[in-house]
């Protein structure tokens, strides 16, 4: 892998945590509906994918996200050394993101999250989140490439509303999201609890989508 | 048929019903706006269709509706034999979606609709909304196949407005749908009412469909 | 011109006006927020128009809209005796999806609306409504013909917002609008005064187009 | 350059500063909730956003944006000349667009915004947007040059919510916004700190992606 290519994730996944918590700050100071603060924050959240995907996944392959670069590991298609590497870029990548959302609206720029998420019940919603998630890229890979960020752009959007933990599905963004105390917070403590249900899903999903979508 | 294009039917229609009982769920606890909780609810069932139908289609053809397969069977595109087994996975795929849902959001797993969905004007509107929907399937097979599942995931956003009974149109769907009393469901017993609307508009469906995007 | 081109005139024209008329009543009867109704009316509207465009556009020419039949035959790309029988197709199909909406919704089949919609801010904002889609379609034309479809949905669906008028832009519509004193009405007294501003734009927006999108 | 192609960036200019000036009046008068105000005013805006750059693309390029027919000078894509002509164009098309809207919504056509935008946060936010703007389009150009249209469309949706300032982003925009006192505007006194800022992250962005997106 090249430089670029580990630019391209730092890069990305700043971006894509901009959008989280840039969306969800402003969308919070908006209104007293909770659901339309989940709507904007949804809507923003899927176009940055669209974006960063379609742009820098000739680049990088656009992981953005620690479990995907497990998944594609696992499939011998990223070697692990440039795997770690580029889990290193995303979480520093995506704490950066949060600190630019901070700066931009005015806030501390060092926080720790205060929003309780945990539970079976949360855990399960980001294992269904996270194979959902290889789901779409690996069926989209299979059948039409060109896809790909319209797929996970539209599932992540769907997923906001769909699982109950509205689809962290991603340890990196797991990481940079309990450093604010915003609506898109996640508390240190319960951070864990959700990388171990992403990486369990990302375990599971792997041998039956690469059974289901392999090439006859 | 292979294995796989069975579990590609239940998998898909699993998916598409986490999708549009878990929104449905999470947007009525989170506001009072009616509204505002069917447009979330339809932006997630257009997402989850437009990945499901995109990723599984080359499996199986992406049916995920026994209204679909029957339409498909008419046509001759597809053997009884399969076509039964096909709408037997979708049922049971859906119904195991709905049960995902309920354990994602912390509820009681086994559930039967208090909802009333019942009435002329309703039954009215599924057989509207079905037409539709075997409409844009079939118009787009014919002229731009790679539009379809585009235009069936913004045929079904729209159409959960501009239908009075916000757009089940597959039989699969209202029987899974049956199982869950929350913002989606319908009363078990007013479901049979659906079917057989949207069965006599496939019925009514697929001839002047078929005469209308013959190849000249 | 083929049966099955009148048909699909008809035919669009029908499903466009189920879509407007149809998720306006859906939108005024869950929510109190006007922007929350016009955001669904707009949504609706939108993924229709995707939907009979791309289906019915290798049919018809997909028109669905008596100004842009107009434009076509100044440009010579339609004969006057098959753009007579195209409006007639139009106006009758929008009405009559404009009954099928009150039909799915329970309410009476023959209204007249009451919605005063006149003056010379809104008939200006009709022209420009008019002059932007007919701006899309014969840009799209010459460069993309392919995105078409979601060149005017996407279109429509803003100009719900940016025109004081939320965009008409179409006499078929105009007229079957004046059919229902449902959220999208408009009072049939008021109906000419939108339709002279429509064609006026088309007469003034042809010439301009045809020099702006010509080949060199 | 041709005539075509200034009239096309005076014509694109002008649509695109009716769409986010008439969508935030529209929102405005039928809403209380911000939110829901700034999220028509978002989905407005990127509808045009796709419509313009789609078809007059082809034709000038779809600048629309001083800030980026200056990134394109600095690479050498268009000459000086040229480019001071564009920055013109789009000036006069943007206020005039402004004016239009203001005839549209019969309200007084010249005017001054009263809304303040400054400080440093709004500033910061301004040039990540405008970072962001450059990338999309510099991005995408590189790897799929049809996606631009969606990339920009999408990209400014979900920025009005994850920059504090709703990401202006383009120094036209910013001049002709300053003459509207409605949902959309901007004090005159403040516009010169969002040029300042948007012309600052160009010239940051500019070497920057021509690195990361240089082929190899």
């Amino acid at each position: 892998m090249t430089a670029r290519a580990y630019l391209a994730e730092a890069l990305g996944t700043a971006l894509l945590l901009i959008s989280v918590v840039g969306s969800g700050i402003m969308a919070d100071a908006l209104t007293d509906d909770t659901a339309l603060a989940l709507l904007a924050n949804a809507i923003a959240t899927g176009c940055m994918l669209y974006a960063i995907i379609t742009t820098l996944g000739p680049l990088s392959g656009a992981h953005f996200n620690p479990a995907v670069t497990l998944a594609f590991a696992l499939r011998g298609e990223i070697g692990p050394g440039s795997a770690m590497s580029y889990v290193a870029c995303q979480v520093i990548g995506g704490v950066i993101g949060v600190w630019i959302a901070h700066i931009m609206f005015d806030l501390p720029i060092f926080q720790l999250s205060s929003t309780s998420r945990t539970g079976v019940a949360q855990w399960s919603a980001e294992m269904v989140a996270m194979f959902g998630l290889l789901f779409v890229i690996f069926g989209g890979l299979r059948s039409r490439p060109e896809t790909v960020p319209t797929l996970v752009a539209l599932y992540i959007t769907g997923a906001y509303w769909f699982t109950a933990s509205t689809s962290f599905a991603n340890p990196a963004v797991t990481v940079a999201r309990s450093f604010t105390d915003t609506f898109a917070g996640i508390l240190p403590a319960h951070a864990p609890g959700y990388i171990v249900a992403q990486i369990a899903a990302t375990l599971i999903a792997v041998p039956i989508l690469s059974w289901l979508f392999a090439h006859d």
